[in-house]
């Protein structure tokens, strides 16, 4: 008998079906709605987010998950169910402090500003935006200011995506990545630039489509528990773990994009999917955080997708798609072709080497907006400056600049950091699994890829969000958080290409 | 000052976007949902139908209810907000005798069914999908006991879909259209067979949609609200005003059936499109009844899409979509195949001279499985026995009989009536509107739609709900609904076409 827990679980269940609701309603904003539903979209997120919000921090909730907590407590610690009391706990305890009222407006204020930043961005118009991000931040402020005192008022907006890490902690690490990503970069610079033309060329979307879902269907992407569809920005939103969507897009001058985009998603994906079913309808049925999130979908894009030993399986089938584009390049040209350096404007098409120096720079901007150093007006000119000093390059609109990201407008400031701690903790995951698959390469040149895929489901998936990020990658990899197997990567891949 | 009304107005609005989320979420299951979201989307609808449910029930809402009518006391009982409170104060008071527990098990019950469905129809195998029908037939009986005492089991089910409305009222009705439309039946049978074999060649489904939206664009259906999507069973769906979703679907064998089912949908969605903005987010924001919604569909279909004007300005379009199909076939043998009458096995599919005896059937069935008199396991049986009596033919399996229609699987019985009564609505309608508009026809032959489309959002859409179906037809006709101009209707059209 666990009456209480039993309480708990049901209100925990409910909880979780009016998040999968508020999931579904953005996903079909970002994917299907016309515009003329804004408005009503814009309600009934605020309205479910309201309802959600009451309910977790019902004092009903936090008394059950005390009376629950007391009910287990002599079992295992790491038990999905005494995990779930902790998360449950950490979660009700941490939106115990944000008022409805704040949830409401910061529900409204998104929808209304992500319908305009689509707008602003194909306008390349950033006074269009202009007042709908200054709202956002001080929206942000004010969510900062629940959690005082903190170091930094960085810190509460990290939590959310990464929790118990600090931003002192991501400054050190990236501290130590942003010298050696430098220097990797300067020693490329020197180097004859590759020839890449052929992907830039028209590519027939339908065939890049199919091609997408031929990789993917291989990759292990399960089609009866997921969908893909196309969107401005690519996402993947999970439902419960019956129901996992990605989505791509299509840029008629850059062939790789899709593709990679999609192999991206895929690994976000295959995270949700992997997630063990005793942890559905419940908090813990979603990944550890968004950097162990965005660790799964660039091993699969990059240390999987733009690795030799994939393309020599998949290019011939490739090939035999466009064979007018590719017909006369060879495999090597190719693989040269799609890990091509070179310092670019938009973050989602940047090569490996240059991409954690795009996440470095918005992180920066963030802490100085959420400070007041910086206001909202000077951010395209701050944008363009740090582009200038980081990569040497002056975008030649916002839109290609500090319009190009959707996260801004739907609130997802603290987000960015996760990309770069992904990158790491993929390559720290990869060296592991080396060891523990010791043919990885051969199986790649035979389009095999459940090996890699059990490893992680049994190493990483199926535990969902039971641990804390570095908790869980501690666990797998025996240290916490670590920069160097990912620079070692970077290192030899790119001194083998461009023969440095 | 309104305090109370704008405390229930808020209150109103809160319950408008949960049950906009559900539509969303029961639009999106249809159209997109991978068959593994089954069981967690049953769950979050059958928690959002809780949810929704607590608070139209809740006293604090009927209390406001009163307080807004005492404060509205001395207005027009025909305005905007006299309705709202009207509508309101009828369902609390209906909802009120429905208990909680009921609305969860019934919505977890249909989510499952309509999966069951699905794959029961394509299999054929009525087995599959009995006990699923019988639990919903269970939930209907003891949903009809919360409003006992009634004149017939059938009463509170009728009424959910036309306000108002009574069972005896109904077949009255249904009992002076009948014999005429036997007899109709009886008199077209012994003349000449008319040859559609041209609708029942394969046609270019990309074609096919793109003629679709061709014509509904110049109906006036308006995309920056509302989208087309392909499902298994074409429907409507509205979240707001600003966003009224239709769907279609194609069948290889049957050219007409995805174009007059997107002309159907698309006069649901203007409805929906049309109602007033001032009803936003209320329940007023919506057709009447359903017969009221069937009234504009069929007329967009059958009054408008299966005329001869609309044709003559037509036709030539869609013949330069598919020479190969129609190249040869001229106007008037074109316009008497998609007005061939022949007893057919589908409903959808249905000539208008046979589709309401459909309709009578299933009405039949659903009173005798309500009282009783016919349990489940008999159903297929019964359904083919009353095939052979309406119209002459048994269907070859239970795919094309009693398996064809999503409703029961949606809990929807009761609803089959209002198909017929909309019908007849439609030629009442169109007899007073002809008297306004007195060219017409001249306007179809040039392809104007907007005349008729701004007579109908005046006198019919933009009320939305604010009055009850037989107010609403009286409003608009003069009189109750009424058999005769739609018996007249199809006895001089069929007479033309025919020769009788």
């Amino acid at each position: 008998m666990a009456e209480k827990f039993d309480q708990l679980k049901a209100s925990i269940n409910e909880i979780a079906d009016i998040y999968n609701a508020i999931a579904l309603l953005g996903w079909d904003q970002q994917v299907n709605m016309p515009h003329g539903g804004a408005e009503d979209r814009g309600n009934a997120l605020a309205t479910l987010a309201r309802i959600g919000h009451q309910k977790l921090t019902a004092p009903e909730t936090g008394q059950l998950i005390e009376d629950a907590a007391v009910e287990l407590d002599s079992s295992d610690p790491d038990s999905d169910d005494a995990r779930l009391i902790k998360v449950s706990r950490r979660e009700v305890n941490k939106r115990a402090k944000i008022p409805a009222r704040w949830i409401t407006e910061n529900a409204r204020a998104t929808t209304t500003a992500q319908t305009v930043w689509e707008e602003a961005r194909a306008k390349s118009d950033f006074a269009l935006f202009r007042p709908h991000l200054e709202k956002i931040v001080a929206l942000k402020q004010e969510y900062a200011s629940f959690f005082e005192p903190y170091d930094t008022i960085y810190d509460p907006l990290l939590d959310d995506y990464e929790p118990g890490m600090k931003t002192a902690e991501v400054q050190a690490i990236f501290n130590e990545v942003r010298p050696r990503q430098v220097e990797l970069i300067k020693a490329i610079v020197d180097r004859p630039v590759i020839d890449d033309a052929f992907l830039h060329i028209p590519y027939d979307e339908k065939s890049q489509w199919d091609f997408g879902v031929e990789v993917i269907s291989a990759f292990g992407f399960d089609w009866n528990r997921g969908r893909q569809d196309k969107s401005v920005h690519p996402f993947t939103q999970s439902f419960g773990i019956g129901d996992v969507r990605i989505t791509t897009r299509f840029d008629p001058d850059r062939a790789a994009s899709a593709l990679f985009s999609t192999l991206h998603e895929c690994g976000h994906g295959m995270y949700e999917q992997g997630v063990s079913q005793n942890l559905r309808r419940t908090p813990l049925a979603s990944g550890a955080s968004m950097a162990l999130h965005e660790s799964q979908s660039r091993l699969w894009e990059n240390l999987v997708g733009r690795s030799l030993p994939f393309w020599k399986y998949f290019y011939p089938r490739l090939q035999a798609k466009f064979p007018y584009q590719l017909g006369n390049v060879d495999l090597m040209s190719f693989y040269q072709g799609i890990n091509k350096v070179e310092p670019s404007l938009v973050r989602v098409e940047a090569d490996e080497a240059t991409y954690n120096l795009h996440i470095m720079l918005r992180m920066e901007l963030e802490i100085a907006l959420l400070e007041g150093s910086l206001h909202v007006k000077d951010l395209p000119e701050a944008w363009n400056e740090h582009m200038r000093a980081y990569l040497g390059i002056t975008p030649p609109n916002d839109g290609l600049g500090v319009l190009q990201d959707v996260h801004w407008s739907s609130g997802m400031i603290g987000y960015f950091p996760t990309y770069a701690l992904g990158n790491l903790i993929s390559a720290q995951l990869w060296d592991v699994m080396s060891m523990d698959i010791p043919n990885l390469a051969e199986q790649f040149e035979q389009g095999e890829y459940l090996p890699l895929l059990t490893w992680m489901r049994e190493k990483v998936h199926r535990h969902g969000a039971k641990f804390e990020p570095e908790e869980l990658v501690q666990k797998v990899t025996g240290s916490r958080i670590d920069a160097k197997p990912y620079l070692h990567y970077l290192v030899t891949k790119y001194s083998e290409i461009y023969n440095l």
